[in-house]
């Protein structure tokens, strides 16, 4: 199949929804700065539309938006509300939710509709009739608004099974009322993919509207349900990141456009983008704190994991033999032996990409490469801490580490006091430019003791340390091992008002591994501050 | 589709390959007892064949072969033995492998095949036409010796694609010596559902061969991969228990015979036996020692959860409109999931669900949904934390919290050393049938140190508390805008051996909301022991 779309018309839609639908699977709960991070990564991606959210229906959605628009600069991605059509025997124009939506100045608006006729009567309570002048109402509405609208049919499959012609009026309804584009949703995720073949050629038949799929897992089918529905003509896929979602999951995002990109030979995404795919998988999953899925196609590390031997000497001789894509055009790697993700190709991307020139140095890179193997098995993860990733380049690059000071030792003392109040006490002993400090701090945690103790002691010394900020912390026991008595690896995100920086700390307990992360992120500050290392 | 398929005819087979196929997962090794219970597990399930590896190939398998016979009564399966075709030159007769499959005792066997020209000169190193000859023999000899033998087309849709004539004399070789099926293996899983549907269709056309499917799931379509070939007349499916197999894995037997028999209306396995689909996926997961996947289709504890807020009301009234199959079919269970939505209509189900009678009683509806909102405000997440919304529930029914003790007080001190090395040491002062005791416990960390000094308070007044083991620790900063100085949300993950429980800890501190976590997980421990509450 070849294609007229690429990533700059807009002939076909690469819709993520992560953000609103994503977020429904069991166990994500996203802060507004998740969100903000998840929303520049799959930006840099190149999806052409980020669902945000359902501003207006809780405080959370309405600040991302509100903030994505002032502090990200998107490339690619256009950002898009999600919200409902006015509520029964109203008016779009004075419904408080309808203006929710215009108000997050989000250019694009996803509606959803109630297209089964039984959710109509059950879960809205209204008409059939009235349903479809909400349709109608809240489209042109928004319309009028200047706003692009998309209409979400909710339950559509299996609405178009109990009443096909009311299933179509309502995809009519919005496509004359002035949605660019209608998508079929499989909300129960019950369908299989001749299903869906056969119901989206008949819709864009009897209807002419420019139709969408979005499909749920739960037959575990979901990629090849939206790749049929573009088979049926559909030119508009919502997708989730690691199909992230509720119940099974959504259609997930990279097998979808990876088979677009690689065995459609559609353009959906920007030139280069699918190489990053791999990096981005695991870093959105870093971001909603699951371990990324090893076996995930295409960006898992088993997804090009090979047993040695046997084939061998013959993947030596033709690897394509044994392999139905070069891994590298997904950023991904073959491996013949167990463990490490790093490989040469990897590690000169990211020199690349942190502006660390590595050169043709191939002994450099190979050191590097072993590095982060070491690392990597005592559960260190740089997918999502670039700032320790660049520390530890820097260490190699100029054969000594980045040192700004020397810890001598630390101490955190927590005590739960008979009146349920709590003190947190730290004392840390380090030195600098010589010179020996000893500082003591109160926290409302112990890490936070131990940041505030750190700080104390260095601030005289590194005034440049006043600005920076710990934005975001995470905690992940490493799998394979048991409860608290394992391998903690902590997460630490600081920023300095300018720009946001994450560190990796892995010790036997949370404390040691923060204080870890906490040395890496002061020692990037500085390094960020162009201040000379001292040690 | 209706069919003529039943479990005790042979129009169709369920065949798998969890025991030779699948056991090429990254991270499994079976032992020989591992693959005689799961064997049983498959066996009871319904599957028609049960590929028990490649006896010869490695003593392992070959004791299997005869330790199953031995010790497995097969109510419905029959056993397989895999193996290739005799060697480049040689004779079926006289050839070790092929000998060694005969002395399997196996019933059946399954000869892979190559049907890839350049994996023929590449790999075998031999010549295009013997390669056929090896087929014929091989396939000839083993029916002489009265076994059943099907043939594994390996690469066979790469082959295709690179030389279809070829591929398709190998497939009518097989066919024409007597091989009762012949199988299209898409060995590197890049295949996508519509190519697979059109080549099986020309393959059964130009050969009149009966045709079977193995998928691997590198594009994440091995599901439907299966059923597209199924629609275009393959009568014989080949899956994984769960999916495991080589880098991203095989086609998943359980969401192929649900779709089959469910979405089909096929009947492929025995009466009753889908509804224990979900308990044998879970306990061969354990016997593989894999955690189950919550996601996995139809058998995902997360499979039929839904967060309830906006829906519960009317999935009360309907529950269909919510689920694409009703989830006993299956032997699993629709889940409510408690969360910052939850209404008076998800408490009622969850209530149920848990086997707390709520009765009539809105008032104490109304009080449980209070405490919910006022708790998940402060940053608690009960989606999460089945065990502490029980206790939280069950408090409010009984008019007091569940206590087996009171704690006073407790401190946790972490130090690092100059040498490097940590100490971890915890005191816990707590009250328990009237008694007062002080407890101090070292640990690798600070929650650990807790944990063990709770437990050295505890154990000797509850000895129940003996098999209770830490599983999983999940650490959340909430509202991530300030790092260290934002409220702390722990999940903690425990276990007796028999089933595990989530509990969850909120505090302005990672060590304070971990001791929360560990009061009600110890709490819920002894609540499930059945011991009565006596604070």
């Amino acid at each position: 199949m070849t294609t007229k779309a690429n990533a700059t018309d807009d002939s076909f839609h690469v819709f993520d929804t992560t953000l609103r639908d994503g977020a429904q699977r069991e166990g994500i709960n996203l802060t507004v700065a998740d969100k903000l991070t998840i929303a520049r990564h799959l930006d840099t991606f190149g999806v052409g539309y980020i669902e945000g959210g359902w501003p207006g229906a809780n405080p959370r959605d309405t600040e991302f938006f509100a903030r994505a628009q002032k502090e990200i600069a998107f490339e690619n991605a256009q950002l898009v509300a999600f919200g409902a059509t006015r509520r029964a025997g109203g008016s779009a124009a004075d419904d408080p939710q309808v203006k929710a939506l215009l108000n997050s100045g989000a250019p694009v608006i996803t509606l959803v509709a109630k297209s089964h006729d039984r959710h109509v009567e059950l879960a809205l309570r209204t008409t059939l009739e009235e349903n479809l002048e909400m349709v109608r109402d809240t489209v042109s509405h928004l319309r009028e608004q200047g706003r692009r609208v998309f209409v979400d049919c909710e339950h559509f499959f299996d609405g178009y099974r109990a009443n096909a012609a009311y299933a179509k009026s309502v995809v009519r309804t919005a496509h004359e009322a002035g949605a660019e584009v209608v998508i079929l949703c499989d909300t129960n995720g019950g369908m299989l993919p001749a299903q869906v073949q056969a119901v989206v050629s008949t819709v864009i038949a009897d209807t002419g509207a420019r139709l969408g799929i979005h499909a749920q897992d739960d037959t575990g089918c979901a990629v090849a349900n939206t790749l049929a529905a573009v088979d049926a003509g559909a030119t508009h896929v919502q997708c989730t990141a690691n199909g992230y979602g509720e119940r099974v999951g959504n259609a997930n995002l990279f097998p979808v456009v990876a088979a677009l990109e690689l065995k459609y030979g559609m353009k959906v995404l920007p030139e280069d983008a699918l190489a990053e795919m791999t990096r981005i998988s695991h870093a959105i999953a870093e971001v909603v704190n699951l371990t990324p899925s090893t076996h995930q196609p295409y960006v898992g590390v088993s997804a090009f994991a090979h047993k040695a031997g046997l084939h061998a000497s013959a993947i030596k001789v033709d690897p394509d033999l044994y392999q139905h894509i070069d891994p590298e055009l997904v950023g991904n790697t073959m491996r013949m032996l167990v463990s490490d993700m790093a490989g040469r190709a990897s590690i000169e991307l990211k020199g690349k990409e942190l502006g660390v020139d590595l050169g043709d140095d191939r002994a450099l890179v190979g050191r590097v490469v072993e590095r982060v193997k070491e690392r990597e098995l005592q559960g260190y993860t740089y997918e999502a801490a670039d700032a320790s990733f660049e520390l530890l380049l820097r260490g190699e690059v100029e054969g000594r580490a980045r040192r700004y000071f020397r810890t001598e030792s630390w101490r955190a003392i927590v005590e739960d006091r008979p009146d349920g109040t709590h003190a947190n006490e730290a004392t840390v002993k380090l030195w600098a430019k010589g010179e020996r400090i000893v500082a003591t701090a109160e926290g409302n945690g112990p890490v936070n003791a131990l940041d505030r103790a750190l700080r104390v002691a260095l601030e005289r010394i590194y005034p440049q340390l006043a600005k920076l900020e710990l934005i975001d912390y995470k905690v992940r026991i490493l799998e394979g091992r048991t409860g608290t008595e394992s391998t903690t690896r902590v997460l630490i995100t600081t920023g300095d008002g300018v720009g946001d920086w994450a560190t990796v700390g892995v010790a036997e307990n949370v404390i040691a591994a923060s204080w870890q992360a906490l040395e890496d992120a002061y020692t990037y500050g500085l390094l960020r501050a162009g201040v000379e290392p001292t040690e």
